[in-house]
C-alpha cells in the first residue's frame, strides 16, 4: 500500500498518472477484501466499480458536481477516495456506515439504500442546477442494471429523457444481476447492446465524437449532430435508451480506467442526458466472488478471506430457512401456492421452493410493485401467491397492497423477512414500518410469529385465507428456542403467569416473546405480577385479548416495530371502542430513523429487551398502580 | 337507438353483421353524451374507446377472456356492452359505479382506478392461466399512453417480455394524453411510431401476418418468424418495445372497428406477448371535447350538453382554487419555490402557477414516485418543491416520502387534495390513508386547514420548513366559511367553548370544523359543555393540546380519515405517553372500503355530520361522565 494512504480526496486522485491507476486499483481490491472480510459488508458490488470509481472522481469535480450512487452498497471505493479508509468499524456502532452517509462527507448525497431511486434525485438536481444557473454543475447518477427494474428508475427516465438541455449522465453498471440475475426484458435488451461489439467502435471513433458544447467543440461531433442516423449508426444500436431521446454511449469496459474516463469526459461536456453503460464484473478481482454464481459474496460475514469459512459460525438455523424448508412442504400439498420474490430468491429464503417447484417461482427483478400487482393476477386466476420481500421493501407497494390486494378480496400471502431492527445496514433497512401502515388495510390479517413453530403453523394458517391479504413477519437472524404456551384463549397464547391474579398484561409481539418472559421474572422480584400473552394475529386485534386487558390493571405491549400506529396502538384502540379504559403503555421502536449498529446492540438502547421492558414496566406499574406497587417498593 | 337496448351481452354484440356495427358505435356516442351530461361522470375517455371496446368484445369472449381495463373510467362501453345500460345513477348511491365493479358484473375484474395497474394483473393472470392449463384463455389489458409512464407499468412490460410463449395482448389505447398531455421520453418514442405510417403497411400485409399458432398458421408469419430483421422491417419500427422483447402492431387507427379487429384477431393467436397500438381521439364524436385542449371534458359535472354550462353552478369557490391561487403569491414571493404535479397540472389547481412561472413547474406524468424522489434531488439542489396529488395517489408514493424526503431531512411540501370521503369515485378515491400511514414518518409534519385562511396560512407556515417534509391537506369540493378562533393556545386554536369549565374536549381536524362546531351546540342541548379546537398541526401533536386533554373529563376526535392509526389515535398515544388517562373516543372514517355516494351522503352515513358526531359523543359523554350526564339526562 503506497498509493491509497496518499489519497485524501479526489484531488489527490487528479494528480496521479494514467500508469498508477491500475496500481491504485490493485490496492483498493487488496484493502477491500482484506478489510470487508475482517467485518462483513458488501464485498462483490464494491470489488466491481473499482475502476469505475476511480474514474468517475477523476472526470467530475465532487461534491461541486453531485455524484449519486443507486443502492448505496456500491460505494466503499467512493468512501475510500473521499477520505474514508478507517474500515475497522465498517457497519457497526460508531463506525462508517455502509451506506452513503451525509454525516461522514460531503461528498455523500443518498443514503436510502432502496434501489431505483438515483435517477429520481439526479433529474430534481440536474432541473435545479438548471433553475439556478449553475449550467456547469454536473450530476451523475450510477445504477445497476438490476435497479433499472425498478419503476422509480423508468419514471426517472422517462422525464430525464423529456429536456434534452439539461445535462445528466447516467452510469449504468451492468454486471448482469443485482442479487440475482437480472430479469425481463430489459436484461435481455442490455445483453443485446453487449454483444454487438460497439465498444470497439466507440474506441475507433475516438476522443470527443459526443462533445457538444461550443467551448470544446469539434469537427466530428458537428458531422453527427443533428444527423440521428449517422450518429446511431456510430455506436452500437443505443435501442430502447435512444428512442426514449437519451443519448447512449457504450458498451465501454468498466475495468479500463482509460476508457471509462474518455466515455465519461465525452459525457461530461455533452450537455444533455447521456447514459455511459459499462460493463462490469461483481466481485471483479476475487475469485471465489467472480466464480460463484449463486453471488454469495455480494454481503458477506465476516470470514478468511482465503478458505471462505465464517469466523463466527452461526449457532443456530435462521427464520429465513425455517420459513424456506416449510414453503417446500407447503408446495407439495398446496399445488396452488406460487411463490414471488422481487430479485432476492436466495435471501428470502426461497431457493428451495424454486428447486423443488421451478414453474411456480416468480422472480420479478427489483419491482415490488409489480411483485403484488402481478400476484393479485395470480390469485385472480385462482392460485395462492406467496410474496417473499424484507419487511422496509414492503413500502414499495403499499398502495397495490392495498388496492390491488385488499379492495379486490384477494388470497395473497406476504412473508416479511428482516422486520424490526436489523441494525447495519443503518436507517433504511429496519423494517420498522410494516405492523403500522398495514393496520390501516381493510381485512388484511397479520401475523407475528415468537418462534419457529409457529412460524410455520401461522404461514399454513396464512395460506389457508382465500379472501384477504395476510402478512406474516419475522426479524432477521437466527431463531430462538421454542417457547411453549400456556393455554389459548380465544386466539391469544398465554404464554406465561407469575401469580394467581396478575396485574400486569404484558403483551409480546413476535419475537419480543422471550424477552417479555424475562421481564415477567424481572417484575416479578419487584412485586409486580404479570400475564405473558402473544397474540400470534396481531391485526385484527383478538377480541379475547380485550378481555384479557380488562382483567388486568395494567395493559404493557411489546413490539418490535415503530411505536407509532403499531400493535400497542392498535390494541389501545380496540380497548377504547369496547370501552375498557385499562391505562396501557406501548413500548416499540421510537419512530426516529436508527442509526446503524448491531440488531442487539439497537434493542439495548432502545429497551426492547428483558431488562428493558422490566425496567419500563416497572415505572409505569409504580405510577398506575399505587397501592399495591408502592407497598412493595415501600417495603423492598 | 336500435340496436344498443339488443345487446345484453358480448354475444349479442357478436352476431352484428360489421355493417350494423359503426350504427351501434353511434348509438353509444349518443348515450354517453346523453347520460353523463345528466349525471356528471368521464365523458372524454369513453368516447374515446367506443371502437375499440366493441371490437374487443367481439374478438375476445369474456369473462372466459379476461379484459383488464387499466384506470377503470374508461370502461363504460364496457358496461353497455356487457349487460349494464342504466347509466340513470351512474355514480350515485345505488346507482351503478363509474369504474369496473365485481359487484355488477362478471366481466369486470380491475375496481382499483389509481393508473398503471392493469399490465401486472395481467402478467398475473397470464401466468396462472399457464400453470393452470389453460392455454386457449386470453389476457387482454387495455392500457392508455399515460398510464404507461407510470412506473407500475414498466415493471410489469419488463416481466411479460421474459415469457415469450405466455399469450397476453397488451392494447395502448394512445391519444396523447391522460389528464394532460402525455409527456417524456415515451411520449415521443410514441409519436414516432404514430408518424411512420405504419398502419398503411401493416395492412397492406394482410391478415394473419402475425398467427403463431400451428391450427391457423399462415406461410406469410412462417416466413417471418425467426426472421427478426425482416419482421422489423414489414412493420412500423417497433423501437422499444421490440427491444424489450414484446411484439408490436400498429399503429391502428383505432375508430375504424374493422381494423382493429383485424389486429386483436392476429394479437389474439399469436400465442405470447404482443402490443396492440391503437390511436383514438379523447372525447371523439362530441365537439366540444374534441376541441378541448385543457382537456376539461375528461370528467364532466352534471351539463347542458350543447351549451356546456353547469346544470348546478358551483355556489363558491374551492379548495383547490384557494390553492392555486396562493401558490401564484408565493411563487412572486418566494423563487426558489417549484411546483410539481403528476399529470393534473388542472385538477390539482396549478394551471395559474404554471402560467405566471413556467420554468418552475414539473408535470411528471403518471409518476408519483418520480414526482416525490425528483422533489428530493431539487431540494437537495436548493429549491423548495411542492407536491401537490391527490391525496390517495400519495400511497404510490409512501417509500419516497419515508426515505428519500424524511430521512434526507429535505424541506418538501406535499399538498393532499382530495382528502378524506371523495364519494362518488368509489373505493379507490378516498384520501382516507393519509393521515395514518403518514404519522410514522420521522419529523414529517401535517396540517389539516379547517378553511381557506387556514389553508393559506398552513402552506405558507408549510413552505417555511427547511429541513423536513411537511404535508397540507384538503377535501374535495367547495370552501365553507372561514371560521375564526376564540384564541390560540400553544398552535391550537381554540373555537368554541360552551360553558366556564367544559366537560368534553372536541378536536376537529380540519374541515371537521363546522361539523363539530354544530355538535357542541346540540351536546350542550343535552347538558353537555364542550371546547372545540382545532390543532392545525396534527403532526406531531402539539403539548398544548395533551394539557387541554388533561383539563377536560373526555376527549372526543373528529377526523375525515380513516380512524385506525390516524389523528385520534396519535393524540391517545401522545396522552398515553404524557400520563394522561383522561378517556378518549375517536371519530373517523370506519377502516372499510367505501361504496361510492356524494360526499354528503357517506358522511351523513358515517356519522361525521354534526348531528352525528353530537349523538356519538353524547353516548360516550353518558358513560363515561355519569354524575353530570345523568342528571342533566334526568332533568331533561
Amino acid at each position: 500500500m503506497s498509493l491509497l494512504p496518499t489519497i485524501k480526496g479526489p484531488a489527490d486522485l487528479r494528480r496521479l498518472s494514467q500508469a498508477d491507476l491500475p496500481l491504485l486499483a490493485d490496492e483498493i481490491r487488496e484493502f477491500l477484501i482484506d478489510a470487508v472480510t475482517r467485518t462483513g459488508g458488501h464485498l462483490g458490488p464494491n470489488l466491481g466499480v473499482v475502476e469505475l470509481t476511480i474514474a468517475l472522481h477523476r472526470v467530475f469535480d465532487s461534491p461541486y458536481d453531485r455524484i449519486l450512487w443507486d443502492t448505496g452498497h456500491q460505494a466503499y471505493v467512493h468512501k475510500l477516495l473521499t477520505g474514508r479508509q478507517d474500515f475497522s468499524r465498517l457497519r457497526a456502532k460508531d463506525g462508517i456506515s455502509g451506506y452513503p452517509s451525509r454525516a461522514e462527507s460531503e461528498h455523500d448525497l443518498i443514503e436510502n439504500s432502496h434501489a431505483s431511486t438515483a435517477l429520481g434525485y439526479a433529474d430534481g438536481l440536474a432541473k435545479a442546477h438548471q433553475l439556478l444557473g449553475q449550467p456547469d454543475r454536473r450530476t451523475v447518477a450510477v445504477i445497476g442494471d438490476g435497479a433499472l427494474t425498478g419503476g422509480l428508475a423508468w419514471e426517472a427516465l422517462n422525464n430525464i429523457a423529456e429536456a434534452t438541455d439539461r445535462p445528466l449522465v447516467i452510469v449504468v453498471n451492468d454486471n448482469e444481476r443485482s442479487y440475482a440475475r437480472t430479469i425481463g426484458g430489459l436484461a435481455h435488451h442490455l445483453a443485446t447492446l453487449r454483444t454487438t461489439q460497439g465498444y470497439e467502435r466507440f474506441l475507433a471513433l475516438g476522443k470527443g465524437a459526443l462533445q457538444r458544447t461550443p467551448l470544446v467543440g469539434q469537427p466530428i461531433f458537428d458531422a453527427l449532430h443533428g444527423a440521428k442516423k449517422g450518429f446511431k449508426d456510430a455506436f452500437a444500436p443505443q435501442g430502447m435508451f435512444e428512442d426514449l431521446g437519451l443519448k447512449y454511449l457504450g458498451p465501454i469496459d468498466g475495468h479500463d480506467i482509460g476508457a471509462v474516463e474518455q466515455a465519461l469526459r465525452q459525457a461530461r461536456h455533452f450537455g444533455g442526458p447521456v447514459i455511459v453503460h459499462c460493463l462490469t464484473v461483481k466481485g471483479r478481482g476475487y475469485r471465489p466472488a467472480e466464480q460463484d454464481e449463486a453471488d454469495r459474496f455480494h454481503a458477506v460475514n465476516a470470514m478468511d478471506p482465503y478458505t471462505c469459512l465464517p469466523i463466527s459460525p452461526s449457532a443456530g438455523s435462521s427464520w429465513t430457512s425455517a420459513f424456506g424448508a416449510e414453503m417446500v412442504e407447503l408446495g407439495a400439498e398446496r399445488p396452488d401456492v406460487v411463490a414471488i420474490t422481487a430479485a432476492m430468491l436466495q435471501p428470502v429464503g426461497l431457493a428451495k421452493f424454486a428447486q423443488a417447484y421451478p414453474g411456480r417461482i416468480f422472480d420479478v427483478g427489483i419491482a415490488e410493485q409489480h411483485a403484488v400487482a402481478s400476484a393479485a393476477g395470480l390469485a385472480t386466476g385462482g392460485l395462492h401467491p406467496v410474496v417473499a420481500v424484507y419487511a422496509t421493501f414492503l413500502n414499495r407497494a403499499f398502495d397495490q397492497v392495498l388496492m390491488d390486494v385488499a379492495l379486490h378480496r384477494l388470497g395473497v400471502t406476504f412473508v416479511l423477512d428482516r422486520a424490526g431492527v436489523t441494525g447495519n445496514d443503518g436507517a433504511s433497512h429496519n423494517g420498522m414500518w410494516d405492523m403500522s401502515i398495514l393496520q390501516v388495510v381493510p381485512g388484511l390479517r397479520l401475523a407475528a410469529p415468537r418462534d419457529a413453530e409457529q412460524l410455520r403453523a401461522q404461514l399454513r394458517e396464512a395460506v389457508e385465507v382465500r379472501d384477504a391479504p395476510t402478512v406474516v413477519r419475522f426479524p432477521k437472524g437466527d431463531l430462538g428456542p421454542v417457547v411453549p404456551a400456556l393455554d389459548r384463549i380465544g386466539g391469544v397464547d398465554v404464554l406465561q403467569r407469575t401469580g394467581p391474579e396478575p396485574e400486569i398484561l404484558l403483551v409480546a409481539v413476535g419475537a419480543m416473546a422471550p424477552a417479555c418472559l424475562d421481564a415477567a421474572a424481572l417484575l416479578l422480584a419487584e412485586g409486580f405480577t404479570a400475564t405473558v400473552v402473544d397474540p400470534r394475529w396481531v391485526k385484527p386485534v383478538d377480541p379475547a385479548l380485550v378481555e384479557l386487558a380488562a382483567a388486568h390493571r395494567l395493559v404493557v405491549t411489546v413490539e418490535d416495530n415503530g411505536r407509532v400506529g403499531g400493535v400497542g396502538a392498535a390494541i389501545a384502540q380496540a380497548m377504547r371502542d369496547a370501552e375498557v379504559d385499562t391505562p396501557l403503555r406501548d413500548l416499540g421502536i421510537p419512530q426516529h430513523f436508527l442509526t446503524h449498529a448491531s440488531r442487539g446492540e439497537i434493542l439495548e438502547e432502545i429497551g426492547l429487551t428483558g431488562t428493558g421492558v422490566a425496567a419500563q414496566a416497572a415505572v409505569f406499574a409504580k405510577q398506575l398502580l399505587p397501592i399495591r406497587g408502592a407497598n412493595q417498593h415501600h417495603a423492598g
